[in-house]
């Protein structure tokens, strides 16, 4: 208990350093009058849109949280709530610093940039280190108390039910979250400029635009509140089902089992603090790249970690080459843990690992991580080939734009499958499904210092906003401008990591499938094989879903969009001030508009995941027999990551590029702004947008859920 | 053999169909000298362009004949150019009649719509008997060659191992035809637009512009030739593959296995009669709707198509309701036919079949592909919401245009999906593995017909081209264009088509994988289930498989593209004369660019399929053994086609989508030609060309050799 006792200690030091940080952003100077007023605008329409959300999700996770009280019981219900709560909280305290970091960030610029830099980071630290803090206390706070004071076996049933709700109640908030809030940022942001740049030929942030606010608020809700909520989950479902699956896999005396299962939780503490050591090495060099800041901080966090993790792996098990279990390990023990055949695979089959093969396992997670972050920089950053190409290519006009994203798109699936299948490989031949399981441990351990990385983007965004709006001199939106750019590749890097980690975690989520099937249903014959038609069945199934989810995306972003151009057109009509600058626009209506529009778009794509698979699950099972049916949605949940995988990352990296092309030539290339290449790039940048910031990111928490529903199905189905 | 001897027939009846209409096509007047001109420039380019296409293709054919030679022996050898000479020869003689076809419907359409109708649609037709004519004459060829002058039996694995080269042949030949005639015609037509209609602001097809007859050119070589390349080796590789699937899973004696080997063969024989009857219907209606007319011919075919099924089964086992090889079949039957467990799949194992559950398997066939065709005619149509809905996002601008578009590609795959899956389901439930071949066969005898609806397409667009260089009369140009949307729709039902019986026989050739897999090591246990990661390896190395293949074919558009508009604006500047119309554009040094351009680029995506297969087995058996070597390459067989089919459904339909989106646009909607939201429809169209043109309909032929080159590596494997 002691390990888990650490990993406490090292959640309450994130929230300890959240409030302490929090401190000094808010002591920072607000800007003046103009600007406060602005970002209390902006303030009041993020807060009014999350209030509205989360009371909307609210009454779906009320109607759940009875269905799960009603078919898994009380415990179940209660961990669920935690995630979901949770969950929300972390989405909430992340918009609120980024709406007060904004304007604060704003006037730092304005002394120099890397006063901006260290403002926006800071903020983008606080979220990222609540977001990990809270994450691990949730589930050591659970393991805790079950393996403590109520006196559970590690691996007895009710703490493998209890992660698994926590990692739902987590997924079900943050989908709604990614979606509600990506919905809303992009209509705002495309509607905004479709109006304004288009139509009227005003530059973005103008504040004669009624929309403007909308877009600003929606840089919070979206880029900020959605993907705090998105990577909790990630980092809950990602540890919690580690530790699930040691506990169904390995077979060991409890107290073995327990410090095997605690292993992951201190990894997850250790690297909050080597994230916090790394926040404070983020400066610009001689040189000013501000990439090159980032980078310093972050390769900073990545050595400590490797580091902190030996030394756990060393204090937990002492002699790192003993098999673990073996002789070299805790006194007592009754037999060698070996990880159990998961239906009768050969290779899994008693396979044995040792301490170190799980540092080396984690190694590769880390490894995975570094060349995440710099194939997405390849993709996505204004100096390589792929964002190049795109701006060159809008030379020649809108739709060779297109051609070139959408190509860049495709590719930029490449390397990262290959690096994910490497790793699944090499994880796998050390120490089998628990290797990868470790493996993406290790890669969501970082998740502190990437999220920091992600959200000091939209304060950037935000910041120019204000200082364009404040009427700020033009060199401090140049400066957050620099920023704003880089933003845009750290912001796919997160997109790229977590879909990443997905796919590493699919194995462990259908090694956990499996598993509860054998258990929950020992006399049902289950056929996985790819010859058996259900599971060819359940695997197309399984790829449409995240096709049709980003279906509705799109189309929800479009037709919200919509909704602003009208409201901007009607204002505009209604007051002719507006447009000459005398009157001021009703900003509040159209925030309004939009937050109307987005919970309305957001309901029915987020229960699809929830809805899939026990509809194929029932269907398959009336048509051909409960095993069918087992393997069916056994498929599904590999065909949804199968094809997931490639539909998130095309739909973030190219985003991201499009989005850079444009920047990349408003730096002054290819005519720079104002150019026919600009206008192209410009209808790139707004394709470009719902694919990487609404669609794309929301298809992770999509497929973790299509999984944790799975589970719950089994245990219900069980139970039932 | 009086089965085959029949099939025979009806493909001799085929090509005399051809050679009949083509003289029916050719007496049919040609115009004016200047119609007469610009036509023999654009046969000139189309040969020019194929003759270099398939010389370099040739390159490459003699290269793998010669390895294959080497590892396979003589039969396999012959067999293999026997499929590669006659896939050039059905894209060949596509090319040869739509290249004199296009000025006569030209003419024709001066007269009347259904003139001009009628005129184009046999030159389709033509096309169309001479594919599926051809490929059932190569199949029943050698079949009968095979199983009587050589006096194999029919299961012996020379006939197999013949059979699979053939359809390998095909293969090969037809994504480099497909890819390069793909990346020719939309290079083609992107740059003569972006440089004519965007730079320029002459209409399209203006005999100014340089590039209008590599445009025209294009239509022939990428939408004539390359589709009829495709086609003819879906066909081959389906009914191919459908008997040796009977070969090499159905225990039976050889007199009866002939027999029920030959139905594929009879079943495409009289489907060809049925085709060539329902060409004779298509005929304007009273409201003259062209969809309705080309619908005409099209059930008249599927009604006569399930009489004539039904007689040939009927014909050859009597009795519909008797297990196959039961007592009401032949006599001298020493026991049941049984399709074999294919690795020890449950629901396999011992299932009979009547051949009354085959002809229900046939009529699901037939029911997919009437699905199919209404599903593309709705996401493709321009009466229906999906293009309605693209032209409406036109209005406010480029950026929601393409958001549209690409949200009905997404959404455009679910149907389709959902009908494949309840065949595959309710096919496998009535005849296992041989109902799903069975159902593919069926769908892929109506291929005479489809591709008549088809390839009638591009004959009316260069028609149209003909009739505004020409400088016909507007109202010919307006009958042509109206044919062209028709044409649109067509063409995307096609692809639709093609893909869809590759996800059908996607189950059908995994099937023949590990039946030799077993034939040929039956001592190494191959794990196929989803719990052996390398599975999951092997299904995203095959899903990334069209995403690459996808980028490679956009990028290599756009890289095209830019030459030409690199070569038109030198035309430009270098002689003032061209715009102001008194001198005429070098036409053929834009074409010879084109040509350069397509052939280099279509290299190396082409070997991709090729070598991907055979890297994954050596690497993963290196790694992890021989045992998972195989089992990735199974498992990538099946993603590649689980990610292949999304991506070619979504890249198909949405293409057709924002061409019709134009037209409608065209047609006097939301302030027509000219307006910004033609422009920005125009920007759709341009990215939908390479989507849909290039990229998209080459991902059929990727899929099949995969697979095919897997069913080779393991007979390579064994011989070696």
């Amino acid at each position: 208990m002691t390990i888990v006792y650490l990993a406490l200690a090292c959640g309450v030091i994130a929230v300890l350093y959240g409030l302490f940080t929090s401190g000094q952003v808010l002591r920072a100077p607000a800007g003046d009058a103009r600007m406060a007023d602005i970002a209390a605008a902006i303030q009041e329409g993020a807060k009014a849109y999350l209030g509205r959300q989360y009371t909307t999700i609210a009454i779906v996770g009320a109607a759940v949280a009875i269905i799960l009280f009603l078919t898994l019981g009380t415990l179940s219900t209660v961990a669920f709530l935690i995630g979901a709560i949770l969950s929300g909280v972390a989405g909430y305290v992340g918009m609120n610093i980024s709406v007060r970091a904004n304007v604060r960030t704003a006037e730092a610029a304005r002394a120099s940039l890397q006063g901006g830099l260290t403002l926006a980071f800071r903020s983008g630290a606080i979220t990222g280190m609540l977001v990990a803090g809270l994450g691990l206390l949730s589930i050591a706070g659970l393991f805790w108390y079950l393996a403590g004071p109520a006196g559970y076996a590690p691996n007895a049933r009710p703490i493998i039910d209890a992660l698994t709700a926590l990692a739902f109640g987590a997924s079900l908030i943050s989908i709604f979250a990614r979606l509600g809030g990506g919905i809303f940022t992009k209509a705002a942001d495309v509607g905004a400029d479709l109006v304004g740049k288009v139509e009227a030929g005003i530059p973005e942030d103008d504040p004669r635009n009624p929309a403007v606010i909308a877009d600003n608020v929606g840089d919070n809700v979206g880029d900020c509140a959605g993907m705090a909520a998105d990577l909790f989950e990630t980092y809950v479902v990602t540890i919690g089902l580690t530790m699930v699956s040691i506990a169904l896999l390995v077979k060991a005396p409890s107290a073995e089992l327990l410090n095997l299962m605690a292993v992951p939780l201190l990894v997850g503490g250790v690297c909050i603090i080597t994230s916090i050591i790394g926040t404070y090495f983020v400066r610009l060099g001689a040189k000013g790249s501000i990439m090159g800041a980032l980078y310093k901080g972050f390769w900073v966090t990545v050595g400590l970690s490797v580091l902190a993790i030996y030394g756990v792996l060393q204090w937990v098990f002492g002699d790192l080459n003993a098999v673990i279990g073996g002789a070299g390990f805790l006194e007592g023990a009754t037999d060698t843990l070996t990880t159990e055949a998961v239906l009768g695979t050969e290779a899994t089959a008693g396979a044995q690992f040792t301490a170190l093969d799980l540092f080396w396992c984690m190694m590769i997670g880390l490894a995975v991580t570094g060349l995440l972050v710099w194939i997405t920089e390849y993709y996505t950053g204004t100096n390589y080939r792929p964002v190049k190409s795109i701006a060159r290519a809008s030379a020649t006009g809108h739709g060779t734009n297109v051609i070139q994203g959408l190509a860049i798109s495709l590719e930029s699936t490449a390397l990262p499958t290959l690096v994910i299948v490497v790793a699944v490989i090499a994880t796998y031949q050390l120490a089998g499904i628990i290797g990868v399981a470790f493996a993406a441990t290790a890669l969501l351990a970082l998740a502190g210092m990437v999220v920091a990385l992600d959200a000091y983007g939209p304060v950037t965004d935000n910041a120019g906003g204000i200082a364009e709006m404040a009427g700020l001199p033009d060199e401090v939106r140049h400066k957050t401008d620099a920023l704003d750019a880089v933003g845009n590749t750290t912001k796919a890097v997160t997109k790229g990591y977590a879909i990443g980690s997905a796919a590493l975690a699919a194995l462990v989520l259908f090694g956990a499938y499996t598993t509860d099937l054998k258990e929950f249903f020992p006399d049902t014959i289950v056929d996985f094989s790819l010859s058996n038609p259900y599971v060819i069945v359940g695997l197309l199934l399984g790829a449409l879903l995240p096709y049709l989810f980003g279906a509705f995306g799109m189309t929800a972003v479009g037709r919200a969009a919509g909704h602003v151009v009208t409201d901007v057109r009607e204002q505009f009509a209604a007051d002719q001030g507006i447009m000459a600058g005398t009157s001021r626009p009703n900003y509040a209506r159209t925030v309004d508009i939009v937050t109307r529009a987005a919970i309305k778009e957001m309901i029915v794509p987020s229960l699809l995941p929830v809805v899939s698979p026990i509809a194929v699950y029932f269907i398959i099972t009336a048509v051909a027999g409960q095993g069918e049916g087992f393997a069916a949605l056994g498929a599904m949940l590999l065909g949804v990551i199968v094809s997931g995988l490639f539909v998130a990352i095309s739909m973030t990296s190219g985003g991201g590029a499009w989005d850079n092309a444009k920047k990349y030539i408003e730096d002054g290339n290819y005519g720079g702004k104002g150019s026919e290449a600009h206008k192209a790039a410009v209808t790139g940048d707004t394709v470009g947008d719902p694919y990487k910031d609404t669609a794309g990111p929301a298809v992770n928490p999509m497929i973790k859920i299509t999984n944790i529903v799975a589970l719950l199905l089994l245990a219900a189905l069980a139970g039932g």
